[in-house]
C-alpha cells in the first residue's frame, strides 16, 4: 500500500487516517460534496478505496470527520426521532445549543461559515453538504418539506451567530433552558408534520 | 471652514458630506458605536458639529448612511407601528426581505457580517448598534424582551444568509409571500406582548 507521506511525521509512523482526511479537505474543496467521490479521495490519498470504507463508513460521514463537524447528519436524525414528535423541535434547539456551547466544537463550523461568506467554492461545498446530506435527510425523515427544514435551519444559525459572533446580549449570557423555551416551539413550528 | 481633501475629487468642489462619512466610517471603527461622538467625528472631519447634525440629524441616521446600510431603525419602528399589532410579525418579514431582495442594498450588509465574523473590532461595532439603536428600541417600542427582539432577529438574519449567502435551495428561490407567509408567524409569536 502506497502511503504519501507528511511532512512533521515520524520516520516510520504511518497516518493513512490522516492522509484520506487531508485528501478528502483537498477533494470536497476543489469538487464540492456532491461530486466528491470516495474513489476520488481514495486516489488522491493514493489508497485503496476500501480502506476509506474501513476507516469512515460513508462520504457523509467523510466530510464530517474532514471538516472536524461536531455533529453527524445521522446522529442528529436519530436524536430527533427518538421522543415524542411533539417536542421534536425542543430537542432539535437543545441538541444545537448544546453542541454550539463548545468553542471548540463551534470552531470549525464558525471557520466554514466565513469561508463561505468570501469563497464562492466553499459557499458551494457547504450548500450542497448541508442540504443533500443534512436538511433534505431530516425533512424526509419528519415527513415536512424541505422549505420548512430550511426553515427551521435559518432560525437555529441566526441564534448560534446571535450568541456566538455577534454574542449580542441578552441571547448571548441567555440560559440554555429559556432559550430552548423561546426557540423551540418556533422550530416545532417548522418541524410539525 | 476647513474641509479636508479627498483624492480623486474634481478642484474646488466640495464635499463635506462625504468627508463627514469618511471620518465617521474611521471614527465609528476605531470607537465602535456607543463610544463614538457627532463632536468626535467632526473634529476627525475638520469641520463644525452642527454641520454634521446639519446633514445627519442623529449618530443613528449617520452611521446607516456610513455604512450604507439599507434601513434606518427609526423607519424599521415605523413600519412595524404602522398596522394590526397581530401582523407586525408579517410586517418585518415582509420588510427584511423585500429590502434584502435588492443585492446592491443588501452587499452592505453581507460586508459588515464578513468584516464581523473575522474582526472583533467590526463585530463590537455592529454588536452596539444593532442591540443599542436598533433592537432595543424596537422591542422598547413594542413593548417585548430584548430576548425576544433578539430571537425574531435570529430568525430573520437566518433566513438572509440562507436565503442570499449559503444559497440552500428552495429557500433561496421561494416566492417571497410564500416565505412571509411561513416564517412570519414564528417572528409574530416573539414579538407579541
Amino acid at each position: 500500500m502506497t502511503v504519501k507521506r507528511r511532512t512533521g511525521r515520524r520516520p516510520g509512523a504511518s497516518d493513512t487516517r490522516g492522509d484520506i482526511l487531508t485528501a478528502a479537505r483537498q477533494v470536497f474543496a476543489e469538487k464540492g460534496f456532491d461530486k466528491a467521490t470516495v474513489r476520488g479521495i481514495a486516489r488522491e490519498a493514493a489508497v485503496d478505496p476500501a480502506l476509506v470504507h474501513h476507516y469512515f463508513a460513508t462520504k457523509e460521514g467523510l466530510f464530517v470527520e474532514a471538516m472536524r463537524l461536531p455533529i453527524d447528519p445521522d446522529d442528529v436524525l436519530g436524536r430527533l426521532l427518538d421522543g415524542p414528535r411533539e417536542e421534536v423541535g425542543e430537542r432539535l434547539v437543545r441538541l444545537i445549543l448544546t453542541v454550539t456551547a463548545d468553542a471548540q466544537a463551534r470552531e470549525p463550523v464558525l471557520a466554514l461559515m466565513r469561508s463561505a461568506m468570501t469563497n464562492e467554492q466553499v459557499a458551494l461545498m457547504m450548500r450542497e453538504f448541508i442540504t443533500n446530506a443534512l436538511l433534505y435527510r431530516v425533512a424526509d425523515g419528519l415527513g415536512i418539506s424541505h422549505l420548512r427544514m430550511e426553515a427551521a435551519f435559518a432560525q437555529l444559525i441566526g441564534v448560534v451567530l446571535a450568541r456566538h459572533v455577534l454574542r449580542l446580549e441578552p441571547v448571548a449570557s441567555a440560559d440554555l433552558d429559556e432559550l430552548v423555551e423561546l426557540v423551540g416551539p418556533a422550530v416545532q413550528r417548522y418541524l410539525a408534520s
